[in-house]
């Protein structure tokens, strides 16, 4: 378990810059694994499917970086780290719920480098396991006893299920505006990011101030996180990002890459997006087409500046904070975000 | 809103044998507005298809039971009604959640005398406006303040998936036996019965006799309510039960008249069952053929034998309770979801 003896005697992990995700999973090594052990014990169900569905994503990897934000969150108030295994377990749960029913809504072929799970086990079964991971979640955060912990993770999984719907209204829609897509991104991303990360300060009873710098930090890192996200949609290496490249593209999801573009293109481009995203008739040679109006106008330069705002917003959140080991290294986290090829 | 004045002025309702569910109704008039208020004001959302969609679902109607049992609960033990408004909204938003989940996962046509939500609004709404309810669900029993109610609601919430999963894996398995349908129904209805009855005498503070006489109330009245519905679907007019009938037939589900039906098959029998729900090859006679051997075997009155059991159980657990003008309703509630064409 994370303790102050281990805090003096890790400064080298502290202090490394190369990927501060890694640097806190080590600090935080035992908890992490208690949350881990939570994780396993929840997934549980005499229905056998349910441990076989959720285990079939959970082993698949993923960074578990919500329940390290909720850790650290904890840790850098000096907070009672056991209390927050539960709520740390919870978040995950959330978001391997969505993760579950988005897959089902999106039509994905493929997450965390592998088959997804409604492809594997179909589309019923990923609605139901995740309703039992969504409940199993509230189970868990009751544990913590706090009714403003409750009310902060159930308000964020609330917001989460109207950003998907709202992002299901703008979808093949072009009129979407970068407004919109910063209102779904801050619903179905960033709530939980913020969520996850305001607990700790709250667990460790600090004053509103401390807790809304946790909650706007985990919020604009949670927007970058979603901004990045999309950018990689259209760039990353199928290999390395473990999903499908060009499947926003084939939803017709409309992302910052291709908002950005829509607001530089001329005649042509307009018909093109028109058809390709608005009307969904796509040919075999479109995304690359699309990748050709992405290159010409700069926007996934665009939009990793804007993930970039978010992300300096998200330092300057922690400014009140207390200085100890863990500052910086959430403060890097934050940079990390930046450069994510996870 | 109920009180005692009003209790002792509508003698002749609470004695009305007819229909004791909508005596209830008429008795908790106020307190059931109240309720309608809530479920309304958390159905709104920014985003219009959330509304539109719940809307669509809530104002078909149902019975609004599960809710009724929640006042009529905490009505019986005299208890504090404005706090049962907010669970017993939740417990309608996790019934409604799970009706639109299931829609999609039944692929069903007609529920409640029209079309379903996932036929009118695509499936992706209703899985994701299913999860919007379901977190508000939990958003509105927070309200309550009471980390027991918690417990016992998102431990109901945690079964019912369950049990969901489940009925999945027994579905077009004709081995299936009375034992694993008694699990299914006990999870999947009879488990948000329970809780709903329950959480009544919880609010109300009284022993755990009591809390015991009202949680197995809830689950007997459940588990016969789901026999019934079962039943229904091989026997109900369509016009009056405003669902499809034949579909459990249709999707292969194992429900009470073809496990009973299955019992007593000779191999011919064996053979046409293993057919159409093991292997889901119908014909266009094959459920007038299975209506054959239903009606041969006698199993629908078999059925409805093994519902008059359960609702025996749920009058006996009413004992303990205390006699005023709410209990013989209750009672008479059970008699009713036997007759029931709602």
């Amino acid at each position: 378990m994370y303790s102050k003896q281990k805090q003096t005697s890790a400064p080298s992990l502290a202090h490394s810059e190369d990927n501060p995700l890694s640097t806190l999973a080590k600090l935080l090594d035992g908890d992490m694994r208690a949350v881990n052990t939570l994780i396993i014990r929840n997934m549980h169900s005499d229905v056998a499917l349910i441990p076989t569905l959720a285990q079939y994503l959970i082993s698949a990897g993923g960074k578990r970086i919500r329940p390290l934000l909720t850790l650290a969150g904890t840790a850098l108030f000096d907070g009672p780290m056991h209390k927050a295994y539960h709520l740390a377990a919870a978040v995950e749960f959330i978001h391997t719920a969505t993760l579950l029913h988005d897959d089902v809504v999106d039509e994905s072929g493929e997450r965390r480098g592998r088959q997804t799970a409604n492809l594997v086990f179909g589309n019923q079964a990923s609605v139901l396991v995740g309703d039992f991971l969504f409940s199993k979640s509230f189970q868990m955060m009751i544990e913590s006893g706090s009714i403003e912990i409750l009310h902060i993770l159930s308000d964020a999984a609330a917001i989460i299920a109207q950003g998907e719907v709202l992002q299901l209204t703008t979808t093949n829609n072009i009129q979407t505006d970068l407004k919109s897509y910063m209102k779904v991104i801050e619903s179905k991303t960033a709530a939980l990011f913020s969520a996850s990360s305001e607990v700790g300060a709250v667990l460790s009873e600090r004053n509103n101030e401390e807790r809304s710098a946790m909650r706007l930090y985990g919020k604009n890192i949670g927007i970058a996180f979603q901004i990045i996200d999309d950018a990689l949609d259209y760039t990353a290496e199928q290999e390395k990002f473990g999903k499908d490249i060009g499947n926003d593209f084939k939803e017709g999801k409309m992302t910052a890459p291709v908002i950005f573009a829509l607001q530089k293109a001329n005649a042509q481009e307009t018909r093109f997006w028109k058809r390709t995203l608005g009307e969904k008739e796509q040919n075999e040679n479109d995304f690359d087409q699309a990748m050709t109006y992405i290159t010409k106008h700069k926007t996934i330069e665009t939009t990793v500046d804007l993930a970039q705002r978010y992300i300096e917003n998200a330092k300057a959140a922690l400014n009140p904070l207390p200085n100890n080991t863990f500052k910086p290294i959430i403060s890097n986290l934050a940079d990390y975000i930046l450069s994510r090829n996870f």
